[in-house]
């Protein structure tokens, strides 16, 4: 490997240990979401494809002569900063594990966006398209979140009885432009 | 106050504290980035929003019935969180910061996506108004920086001394399609 890879390396690294946090978090949730069968749908779903993209990056790890066997050391180092948002139990907890989720969603979208241009820096294609196709994973399960969070508030508003106003028009949830090509 | 408000009480008592978590962060990383102008700008900037959005909650909780002196207890209690991610010190420090900033912007959009679903099902179109206007301002925030890990990457690494791989073509930085109108 060459000794100025070092970088990637542990990029590719701090990666993993996200995606096996994001594991054990999205483990836990399943369970708990049984009676919303969409969340759980879309949890279980995305819980496969973490399992997925942990492999995925291993193989990166491999390509630069990484070594694997100390990842699980690594497991736990991003644990805890998000599930303290989850709120387990609290009554909100589901409006709140929306709301955790989409932020942890959004710090795997930016490392994936750094490591794409950490591998293109380094001129490792196979590992930027690896990333690329992540990349567009974590967007999706994003993007339902950031579409499903206020039908998600509106309905544990609805179970805990209050009497949810009906708008005269829906608003749109998100007003977030396409980002603009950067000069 | 309308005793079954005590939900978005509490979700803009939330939303206090996490932006006053906001602010303890952004202050420590204002004076971290000084050789970094753009970025700097940026958070110098950011910051400023930060306190008046503070103060719109405030009036918001106040405009329910809320008392705000028990705000100040609430702060802290999302910091640490993002924090430890933000990895001060460490060599790829403004890195880092890039990622977590972003995600802890996205916790930001997808709490006011929340607040906007709750203050409309409890028909309170100003506390709905101010948390759209807030919102606009965290994506702004948040499409700065998803516009930018990937420069801010490139730039650590041609820092550390990296000889950078100028690519054929440079990449779209995001993939993100605007979201589609729930069914």
């Amino acid at each position: 490997m060459a000794k100025d890879k070092n970088m990637l390396l542990k990029w590719l690294r701090d990666a993993h240990a996200m995606e096996s946090s994001a594991e054990s978090i999205l483990e836990k949730q399943v369970k708990r979401v049984k009676d919303h069968p969409e969340v759980h749908r879309r949890i279980a779903d995305h819980l496969e494809e973490t399992r997925r993209q942990q492999t995925r990056l291993e193989d990166c790890i491999n390509k630069l002569g990484g070594d694997t066997s100390v990842l699980k050391e690594m497991v736990g180092k991003f644990s805890g900063t998000m599930q303290a948002l989850g709120a387990a139990g609290a009554d909100d907890e589901l409006v709140k594990a929306a709301i955790s989720n989409y932020a942890f969603e959004s710090m795997e979208i930016a490392s994936y966006k750094s490591l794409i241009a950490a591998a293109e820096a380094y001129n490792e294609p196979e590992i930027r398209r690896v990333c690329e196709e992540i990349l567009v994973e974590e967007e999706r399960m994003a993007e339902w979140l950031e579409n499903n969070v206020g039908a998600i508030t509106r309905d544990h508003l609805s179970r805990m009885g209050v009497s949810v106003h009906e708008p005269s028009k829906p608003g749109p949830e998100s007003r977030r432009e396409p980002p603009r090509p950067r000069a």
